[in-house]
């Protein structure tokens, strides 16, 4: 058996609903996948990130080579078996975080120096590391280390970005992996179509299982964004899956299906949980408002997950308002619940040809609902 | 039917097995009730508390009084509709958070002044108002208004106390109320002996449907909670329920089964949770401690409930360490199965005449396995 298998079911334009099969699971596309950070899905238990029908989440290899460390957990027979997660994982190469959180950082040809955001003890990242520290994670998806510039790069520094990631891309295919993990290769470029494009090419020769889109919502203008996945993404790879890393809004998701990407992983929807911002067909709602106090309705009648069966918008509004942990861990589940189905509704409307008309029509009616002083995404 | 029915099943000794039946549930003593302060057991959802087999929670009126109010709560249908807790509630009357929490209070005859310690407005509860607060919040049992000295108040303060606490006793029983709830007398008296049985005589002749005991662990030596509590349990009306007020660790919860105490409450099992400690039948555990670090073992082999079906000790204490929500969650979610069980076989020892055979046994295997540095109860 392969280490993936990526079959396409139908297209609607350069949308497409397909099937993902990896060792330990299979599934369709597009789908979201929840992060979980540090080997957990904030306030979650496996079982209910499964029950949102999720069946691939995403571990952050930053964090966790930081805290508890590789070999810990390689000892416990890898992130998943640990955390009790049955299904697919994907870990990051940590190279993200590295640029974002680490206190210092000197980057280099070889890999990048930098100082812990814990205990500010000295570390050093190179492209080998990266991948063992994934095939000790265990997951069934490892990115490669990637160099991401910030928002506001200027083209020379992006095109830089590009040759060093595609050096490093070369670099992290030579590492020994796991028999059933499969390497994604990430395309750099920022707002830069031109250096996108060129970018892909270069990646699209080597021996990757998927590519991924980085460095989007680093700052930039959302338009922006969308102009460069409408250019970019229906020309990666067909016969692959295509992962758009750390974006977005629903708008944004169903935006980026409708360019032709099958993956997306975001903290948007868990986060946004935890302060206390929901999603629904009808738009964000933000439940600390007092609007909701005296209401007996669900966050949305359409939805159906278990939260909006049994708790009204009081009820939870109380809780986020006084601070209870149960607020955060039951708006992460309806927010996960409601991307999945957004997922789910995306993948429908794509086998009956009809998600043009179909995404045009939910993000109609979500941004009417969108909530005056709802906490922007 | 009855507000309240109450049967003894078993006795052996002073400890007894009981039955108590109230509209909304019937369930088996000596039983526990979780705290659920803010009309939420911390971090779990009702059904999870259900599953551990508890069968009445407490909520605190204080709290709810003071955020979102009684009026709220009672257009909701009261605590339980609206927090989703289909089986009995208890709430207290509010006084002890008073006592505890208030900013500023000045007692009189009357009632308590007291500044909110959440915006500092003025606030004035009597016992006419602690009652019908309780019977907008619709709990199936209400505690009277009572007065809580500190640990250290003298004996005259004591008895002054006590003496008021009658007077608003016998307040609370002419405030209309729910035709389903019950109201239970409050015995204070701190360590005198004496003090403690004429106040508890006094109050016999009153008509509520049980009696409970205040005013123990507010800084008292344990051997004094111990002592009194064998003086006075005994002593309480044999066909009421007896409920001890805010105790404790699982010893005191064995030492005062023994004495004949129906109903406990304490937040020790959810709030040490909070804080990586755990209870099980070989002591205490403290998932902060680095040795749990590679332990692939769950907290308690002889445990059974989800968290040590489905976790290790090595998983758990990571979720501590770097602080994630699931760690507080899962640990109180085995604590409350822990204290369920805890009473269960309690009730089973004194079915089969072997309590103090059985509890001295779980004593000692509890006493030898707590772990040196284990956060003190």
């Amino acid at each position: 058996m392969s280490i993936l298998r990526f079959e396409t079911l139908a297209h609607e334009g350069a949308a497409r609903r397909g099937r993902l099969t990896l060792r330990a699971a299979t599934f369709e596309t597009p789908t979201f996948m929840p992060v979980g950070t540090q080997a957990t899905v904030k306030a979650l238990e496996p079982w209910e990130v499964e029950s949102t029908g999720a069946r691939i989440i995403l571990a952050n290899t930053y964090h966790l080579w930081i805290r508890p460390g590789p070999e810990l957990i390689a000892a416990r027979g890898g992130v998943k078996a640990w955390m009790r997660w049955p299904h697919a994982l994907l870990t990051d190469s940590g190279g993200y975080q590295v640029f974002s959180l680490a206190a210092m950082r000197d980057i280099d040809d070889d890999g990048v120096t930098f100082r812990s955001h814990l205990d500010g003890s000295r570390k050093r990242l190179t492209p080998e590391l990266a991948m063992q520290v994934q095939a000790a994670l265990g997951s069934d998806i490892a990115m490669v280390l990637d160099e991401c510039p910030p928002g506001g790069a200027g083209r020379d520094h992006v095109a830089r970005a590009i040759a060093r990631t595609t050096q490093w891309a070369r670099r992290c295919i030579e590492v020994p992996r796991p028999d059933y993990q499969a390497r994604f290769g990430i395309v750099q470029g920022a707002i830069h179509e031109d250096l996108r494009l060129a970018h892909l090419q270069e990646l699209a020769t080597l021996p990757f299982e998927g590519l991924a889109l980085g460095g989007f919502s680093v700052g930039e203008p959302l338009e922006d964004t969308y102009r460069v996945l409408q250019a970019v993404a229906p020309q990666m790879p067909a016969d692959k899956p295509r992962y758009l890393m750390g974006v977005g809004t629903p708008y944004d998701l169903l935006h980026a299906v409708g360019c032709g990407i099958d993956l997306f992983d975001c903290v948007l929807p868990t986060r946004n949980a935890r302060n206390g911002q929901v999603f629904s067909w009808h738009g964000r709602v933000n439940l600390r408002q007092a609007r909701h106090r005296e209401d007996d309705g669900p966050i949305d009648p359409e939805c159906g997950c278990p939260v909006c069966e049994r708790y009204s918008r009081s009820y939870l509004r109380h809780l986020i308002h006084v601070g209870e942990m149960l607020g955060p861990r039951l708006l992460t589940l309806h927010n996960l619940h409601f991307y999945a189905s957004l997922m789910k509704r995306a993948r429908q409307a794509i086998g009956e040809a009809d998600y043009r008309r179909w995404a045009q029509e939910a993000v109609r009616r979500m941004r009417e609902g969108d909530e005056v002083g709802a906490q922007k995404a």
